[in-house]
Parts: structure tokens; C-alpha cells; sequence
């Protein structure tokens, strides 16, 4: 069914502070658009949460068995994690196994996500370097990547290198999407990212949840990265973070992955299905929202206590002095 | 005239990433709404825009002489500061010549809104105070206000103390609007932000940049706190904050200030009037450009090179390689 766009409120001393509009679709692994909400049609950049599709390839072409990757080295391929310590060791030593150090990134250096990380790193003296870049899992990937197909990996974040035409053709694929004609960008990692209609990038995600129809290499990769994923949430994002405390509540039952910009997806293989949502204003705040009320919606979630999601479903605000100012909660 | 509300786009790669919706209100002196977009009836909480306001009952007591403060310190009173050292320094000078303390502040501490400035702090081995919280100033001269009011501090932020109820009192005046029976909220600070029309705040506003209808006492309190902020705007923000940047470019001839969840005023002596604004899902980046375009509607910017106003008429997005990736543009 079509319905209207979701809309979250976001509520300050008991009437509405700020409103935000989303559009969300639910896709099976069919293809079916089971439901849908606002406008499904139009171009959206998938940004970060589209990273398991870019680490498709190498996993497909047996990256993580060459190089000995650990089960937290393959959920980190698919992160945008904190820059804590754990996730920048785990990326260190996979540079270690590709024999490739820092320099070789070229996704950029920022302070980690977590700020609290950033004041501790700033604590020991300490800047950040690339390996704290959001990203560096994706992009040790992209290296791995480059010596799967033979190719000098410098200028890899290229759209026109073989690693990022090999990762488009595979997202094609799983999209159903030509990417041809399609607008694209540099990331914030300087990566491309394409756009494509949110019916497409949450059908790559309902096939990776349910690939039974896909080739066996890639069944295989996707219940690979799948697996890794939903096993090691912490290195998909980190302390204080959605994807992380959702994947751990709902027990490997769901993946989850945001992207900047107020976008989301889930993939669910027990449903076979998956859904993909984008917050009109680019608010991560109402997309987490409105996640865990489709999430709810599907019924995905109905095993957990009642009283561990309600604070999911009803976000309480509090000032820095701790008093409860307001919610954010989903109108759906 | 009546106008819907406006947009302002974000753009990636040639197309619309992310849109916000912003109603905004041009009010004179005498209360005329001159011009206005959206639905300017609805409730605002103005958040910290409104800090002159709270300010007012401290100035227009004498506070500023009583407690010999300087510029930079009756401008800090109105500011929502980035916490850097020049900032913790001019909030520790008015405790001083209050007799006062950090301890007094019931404000809460935060690390500085300026992230880069807690970088430096943890760099130091050091942690935040309520000194860095960015309402520091504020609370101040809200300390101030108590000695003046002869009353304890403590409990100052009470919407029931003698401090609040005597802002409140001066607020509704220049607001010209009854808090009685208003929505309230403690703000991110603890002390109460009241809700009104966007056309109550651009009153009052209007009505700061040209006061010559109010008391003498008011008049003068108004014109010391306008002319303090005005040639202090470091201490009205900060470093690469939008309100010190752009009342640097305007040369004194505006006082703007921004408030949380997408709140901005703009006070414009010269034309009797102000703008008052709230993005409706709270983006900061929203309100600021829908302030330049309106800037530029009433004809205040006139005078200012293009060059130096077209960075903030189409904001350029950049990656953390410094990649443009797109623009924030408001379609005024």
C-alpha cells in the first residue's frame, strides 16, 4: 500500500518543537514493494548505507579468505564506525594483512565520530589519522579489492578505477539499477556514491537478506557479510550508536545500517524483505525514529520486552542537567 | 504579504539531497507584519535567540555599571559561545566582579560547542566546567540579576524565582505577549524558555532595534546591549559561527542571534525592524541560509561586496578531502 510520508515529532514541554518528514519502502526479495510511504520514486543517495553492497565484490572474489580477515575485520568492510580504539585496531591489522599502511587510504582524515573519542585521543596527545576516518573499514575493502583484480590500488576512490567499476557493476546487479546516467558524487570518504530510487537500494537489501536466488559465490558473500554484521555490531558503528544497540537487541534477526543524510536500511531474511527509509531534511534523529517503528511495523521486534524498545519508540530529551525536556517519536 | 514557507535545498552531484522547510516573519517596530512566510501563528520556542531578552532586566537595572562589565561582558550575557578560552576567560571576569563563583551556576557543564576548542581543553589534560557551557554569559548575568533583585541565587533557574519571573515580566513586555498560560520548558541550560508566536519574538525584536517608544531606562538598556554585541561579536559565538561572521561582514547594522532547533532573529536598527525565523525541522544550516536570503530581501546587505556574501548565499559543500560535493541554497 501507498500511504503519506511518515512524519516524526520531536516535542518540548508538551507540544511539537520540530517536525520532520519521511519517505520509507518495504521490498521483498522479489521485488515486491510491500509498502510504501511518500514519494519512492525520486533519487536518493544511498551515502553509508549502502557500504555492504560496495564490499560485495571483495568478499565475493574470496578477499576475506586471501587475506585472513576475522569476523569483526568483515563487519568493519561494511561500517561507519566511531574511530574508537577497537575499530582502529581492527583496521590497522587489516592493513597489515593487505601489506598496506595509512598513506595508501585516500579517503581523508577526520576526528572520530564519537567526540568522546576524539577528546580522549586528544588526551594522549594525539591527532586523528586516517584510520579514525568513518570509513577506513570500507576502504581497506577497497584495497583489498584492487589486489583481488590486479590493479595498483592508488586512485582507487576514482569513479572510472576498475575497484569502483567493479563495485558499481556488483551494486547493478544486486540494485536492479543502471548507474549509467545516474548522478553521483564524491562521498564524504571521496568514494562515489550514486543515486538511485529508495524502491532499489531496499531491494539490494532484501536479496541480501534472502539471496537463495542469487548465484552461490554471491549467496554465499552476502550470508558472509550478513553473519559477520550482525555478529560483531559493535564494529559496525560503536558505543551510544543505533545500528549497534539494535542489531544486539534484535539478536541477529535484522541488519542495520544508516547512511548520512536521514538514511536507513534493514534487511530481514526471516521476512525475506527489506526496508529503506530517507528523512526528508537529512535528520539521523527521526530516521533511527521512524526504524524502529517500521521495525515494529513488520513485526520483526515482537519477542523483545516491551520496556527495553520503549526507548526506542519514544526518545526522551534531556538537558545537560539531565531534565527531561521533550521526545522524539514516530507518528506512524 | 503572506507567502508559503520557504526551502532551502541541499545539493549532491546535481541533484536535491535533502530539502528543509523554514517559516520566517518581518515585523516592525510598531508591530506591522511586513512580510511573512508560512504559518507564523503556531507556537515557537525561540530557545537561545531570545537571550537579549533575558538580558534586559539585568542592563536596564544597572547591572553593567553596578558591576563595572565591560563590553565584551554585557555582549557575552547574549551569547551562545563556542567555549573557547576567550570566552571561559570573560565569563570568569564577571563571576569575579559579581563575588561569585562556578559553583553558583546551575546551568550544567557541557565540552564546547566548538569542538575543536574541547579538543584543545582534553589537550591540556583538561575537562569542561560550567564555564564552557555555551549559556555561561547569560547565566551571569542572571546571577547578577539576583544581587541586583537582592535576593539568593540559588534556584535562579526556577521558573518561580524572583530572577525568572522578573525576565518573564520584561519579556512579555517586549514580546507583548502573555506567558501565564504559555507552553514552557527548562532549556538545554535549566533555566525556562517560554513558547509564542514567531511574530511576538519578531516584536520584540523590532522593537530592541528601535526602542524609541520604551521607557528611557529601557531605551538606554537596549541600545547597551545591541552596541555591545554588535562590536563584540567573537563574543556573541565564536569562531566560524555564522551570527560573528556575518555581524562582522555588517559593520554594526545588524544584531542577529541563532537559537536552537533552527531559530534565528535578526534585529535591523537603520530599518526599524526585524526578522524572526524557525527551520521546521530544527536545522541550523536551514535558518542560516533563509537569514541571508531575507537579509538580502530587505536590502541591508546592499552595501557589502557580492564576493565576500555569495559564500553565504550558496553555501559550497566540501568532503573531508575538500572535494565539493554540493551547495545549501535557499530557493527565495
Amino acid at each position: 500500500m501507498q500511504h503519506t510520508p511518515l512524519s516524526v515529532q520531536v516535542t518540548r514541554g508538551g507540544i511539537v518543537e520540530s517536525v520532520h518528514s519521511i519517505k520509507a519502502v518495504i521490498v521483498s526479495s522479489t521485488g515486491e514493494v510491500l509498502d510504501s510511504w511518500g514519494d519512492i520514486d525520486s533519487l536518493v543517495y544511498p551515502r553509508s548505507a549502502i557500504k555492504a553492497m560496495q564490499a560485495l565484490a571483495f568478499i565475493e572474489m574470496g578477499g576475506a579468505e586471501r587475506f585472513a580477515f576475522s569476523e569483526e575485520e568483515i563487519a568493519i568492510c561494511c561500517a561507519s564506525h566511531n574511530g574508537e580504539p577497537e575499530h582502529v585496531a581492527t583496521v590497522q591489522s587489516m592493513l597489515d594483512k593487505l601489506a598496506a599502511s595509512e598513506t595508501d587510504f585516500e579517503c581523508g582524515c577526520h576526528w572520530p565520530m564519537r567526540v568522546e573519542a576524539g577528546y580522549a585521543l586528544s588526551g594522549e596527545g594525539k591527532k586523528p589519522n586516517q584510520l579514525h576516518n568513518n570509513c577506513s573499514g570500507k576502504h581497506a575493502g577497497m584495497l583489498g579489492l584492487a589486489k583481488l583484480l590486479g590493479v595498483p590500488s592508488q586512485g582507487y576512490i576514482e569513479i572510472d578505477h576498475p575497484v569502483q567499476q567493479k563495485i558499481a557493476a556488483t551494486m547493478a546487479e544486486m540494485c536492479e539499477y543502471d548507474y549509467g546516467s545516474a548522478p553521483w558524487s564524491p562521498d564524504g570518504c571521496s568514494a562515489p556514491t550514486w543515486a538511485m530510487p529508495l524502491t532499489n537500494l531496499g531491494l539490494a537489501f532484501a536479496k541480501f537478506a534472502s539471496p537463495e536466488n542469487l548465484s552461490a559465490a554471491r549467496q554465499k558473500a552476502c550470508k558472509t557479510l550478513y553473519d559477520a554484521v550482525v555478529k560483531q555490531p559493535f564494529m559496525a558503528a560503536g558505543t551510544g550508536r543505533y545500528c549497534t544497540d539494535m542489531m544486539r537487541i534484535l539478536q541477529q534477526r535484522v541488519f542495520l545500517k544508516v547512511g548520512a543524510e536521514g538514511v536507513y536500511i534493514a534487511a530481514i531474511p526471516e521476512l525475506k524483505m527489506a526496508i529503506a527509509l530517507k528523512c526528508e531534511d537529512g535528520a539521523v534523529r527521526a530516521a533511527e525514529s521512524v526504524m524502529t517503528a517500521l521495525l515494529d511495523h513488520v513485526g520483526i521486534t515482537s519477542f523483545v520486552a516491551d520496556d527495553i524498545l520503549q526507548e526506542y519508540r519514544s526518545v526522551t530529551l534531556k538537558n545537560w542537567e539531565q531534565r527531561t525536556t521533550g521526545a522524539i517519536v514516530c507518528q506512524a
